[in-house]
Order: structure tokens, then C-alpha cells, then sequence
């Protein structure tokens, strides 16, 4: 009941802080985000957390991301953004090097562990929990298989990019995550070497080069 | 102080139960470990719960089958036990076969539930943990690529059997835990007829049949 003059700095701050979070809010939840789900899984994680991370009130997470699986799908398009060039790759060279292409390129991403240790903590996610696999494959569909699928001139192009993906995802899991020898530590020329003729043969149809030297 | 005979139905019936916990407890407590370790995953799973479900103390548990990634690894040699019989496969049929058989085979697992389940239990847990993900290492390396790769003869087989089985891995996973369309509804044989010759390529070299209808 005091002059209002008196509460308007109160009333300066405060909401400021509730309504906005202040100045980069939404990008430090973001990346907040990012942290909790890399660390604690989409199970684990918790709205609570990422606010206090991102040094926000709960209520400004939801209200700029949503709800947990909105938030997971923001973080998960951030961290996978990389991997979404594979598209560009194959629109830039030679029709018979876009298995080769693919292959290092998608294995380079997994080589690095600054592009790697985000992937992971996406797959495992993923791997754990039927909400966060769908959050992924809505990703993965609409982002990634489609345009790959754009560049293929053979029936079932959608499907044939998903077998290609499956190997590369599949030599992923082996060397890096389960980390099965020799595979684990095999030189990466040398795995492309092995692997890119068989994406080839997905993307582009029957070995090109069948008389070549075997790799 | 009473007579011995008044204390031995007591004496013979505790000794029993705290020993070997009965018979068939061994093959109780086993069963038990695959239940709970598919339910709540290797982090989550505890000795105790696992000796609840076989009716026996936790001590047993320890004594039959020692600390928790042994019974992990007992666990999973039994779950895993049907993708052990690929090698056998491998052996009996022609050569130019073996990427057709292999894929078959393998997705065949996939496509089965019963089979499928328990694997799915192995995959979560080895990619959660890095302890299950070495038990599970351990077993594939030397009771499933050392015997596909002394079917082979090229350089480096146990490279190639680990790639033939890396895109298998991926295959399943696409399909049968991230549920990628339309890989996931895909008919079975379309997609043996796809990925099988990459298989062959990694088991026995080019592609024998380069001139054949492309699948």
C-alpha cells in the first residue's frame, strides 16, 4: 500500500527475469538442453535442470520449447545438424563416387569426437526410450532419407538411402560404440575402402567397376 | 539343549536352501538375470531383485555365477545364442550364397519377436554401458566374427565379417528400434535382395554376378 513508485524497480526486474530470461535465454536453454540430454539421457533428463543450467524459472523452458519431447527435438536438430549436410555431399561430384563420398564423409563425422559424442548421446537416447527414437526418426526421415532419397535415379530411392544409412549407422555402433577389434582400430581408408562399393551399390545400382583391383 | 533329534528336520532343511537354494536353482537364478536385466537394462539391474525372482538368497546368486557382469555375461550368451548358429549357416551351402544366407539368417532373428526381444535387451544395455558393452564385445568377438572369419578367404576377415555384420546391425536398428519408413514395413525378401549382395562383397569379394537383374 505504499507509494508505487517505491515497488517499480521490484516490478522492473522481476519480470524481465520471469517473462524473457533475460538477454540469449533462449539460446542458453538450448544449450542447456543439449548438456542434460548428452549427459542424463532423454529418460533421466528433467525441465528442472535444463532451467537451472540456463539460470532461467522452469516456466521459460516450456514456454519457448514446449514440452520435454519439443525441447529433445530442438536439441537433437542442433547436434545432428552436421550429419544433415550428407545431402550437399552427394550433390557435389560423380555419380559413381557418391557411395565413396557418403561413406567418408559420414565416418568423419563419427572419426571426430566433437561431432561424435553429440551423435552418441542422440543414439543412446534414442536406442533407450520410443519417444526420443521418434523424435529422431521424424528427424532423420524428413531431413536426411528424403533429400538423399532426391538425389537417386533407381525405384525405391527412400528405402535404398535407409540401407545406406543403416550400414554407415551400423559401422557407427561397431568401431565406436561397442568397439569390436580389429574394426575398432582399422585405418579409415581402409574401412571406406570396404564399405564405400557396397553403399555405392545401394545408392547407385550393380558395382560400377566390378574388374577393379578388390580393395 | 534338547535332543540333536528335535533340531534335525531344521538342520536339514536350512542348509539346503542357503547352499544351492534347491534344486534347479542355478538355472532359476539364470532366468531370473535375463528378465531383469531385458526389463530394467545392466545399470539398473540389481543382484537382489534378480535373487527375489529366483527364490533365492543374493549370496547364491554370487556364488553360482559371481559379481554382476558375470551373470550379465551368462545372461547374454544365453539371449544371444541364436545369432551364434550364422557360422554354421555359413558353412553349409555355396559360396556365392554366403551375403544371402548371412542376411537372412540374421534379419530372420530380427523379424522374429521372440528372438528379437532379448537381443533388443543386449543392444540397449551394451550401448547404456560400457561394462555391458565390453561383456557383449567379448562374446561376439570371439564366439561369432572368429568363426564367420575362418569361413572366409580373403585378407583380413575378421575386418570383413565385422562390416558384413555392421551393416546387418544397422539394418536392424533402422528397422526394428528407430522404425525408419518404409524400411521398417518393408518386405523382408526386397530388402534381403538389397542388402545381401553388399554382404557377399564384404564375405567373398566383388560381386560375382555383376551383369544379374538389379533387385
Amino acid at each position: 500500500m505504499t507509494a508505487p513508485a517505491a515497488g517499480a524497480p521490484k516490478k522492473r526486474g522481476r519480470p524481465v527475469r520471469k517473462d524473457t530470461g533475460g538477454p540469449g535465454a533462449r539460446e542458453r536453454i538450448l544449450t542447456a538442453a543439449r548438456a542434460e540430454f548428452a549427459e542424463r539421457g532423454y529418460d533421466k533428463a528433467s525441465i528442472r535442470a535444463i532451467a537451472r543450467g540456463a539460470d532461467v524459472d522452469p516456466a521459460l523452458v516450456h514456454h519457448y520449447y514446449g514440452p520435454k519431447e519439443k525441447i529433445f527435438a530442438a536439441a537433437v536438430e542442433t547436434d545432428f545438424a552436421p550429419a544433415l549436410e550428407a545431402a550437399d555431399i552427394l550433390r557435389k561430384g560423380e555419380h559413381d563416387t557418391l557411395g565413396e563420398r557418403l561413406t567418408r564423409f559420414t565416418l568423419g563425422i563419427w572419426e571426430n569426437p566433437a561431432t561424435r559424442e553429440p551423435l552418441l548421446a542422440i543414439v543412446r537416447s534414442a536406442v533407450a526410450n520410443d519417444t526420443a527414437a521418434t523424435v529422431f526418426r521424424e528427424l532423420v526421415t524428413a531431413q536426411l532419407v528424403a533429400r538423399i532419397a532426391d538425389e537417386l535415379e533407381l525405384p525405391d530411392p527412400r528405402l535404398r538411402a535407409e540401407l545406406a544409412a543403416a550400414h554407415l549407422v551400423g559401422v557407427a555402433m561397431l568401431r565406436h560404440v561397442i568397439k569390436v577389434e580389429p574394426l575398432a582400430s582399422a585405418d579409415l581408408e581402409r574401412v571406406v575402402g570396404i564399405v564405400a562399393p557396397a553403399v555405392q551399390r545401394h545408392l547407385a545400382g550393380a558395382d560400377p567397376s566390378p574388374t577393379r583391383p578388390f580393395p
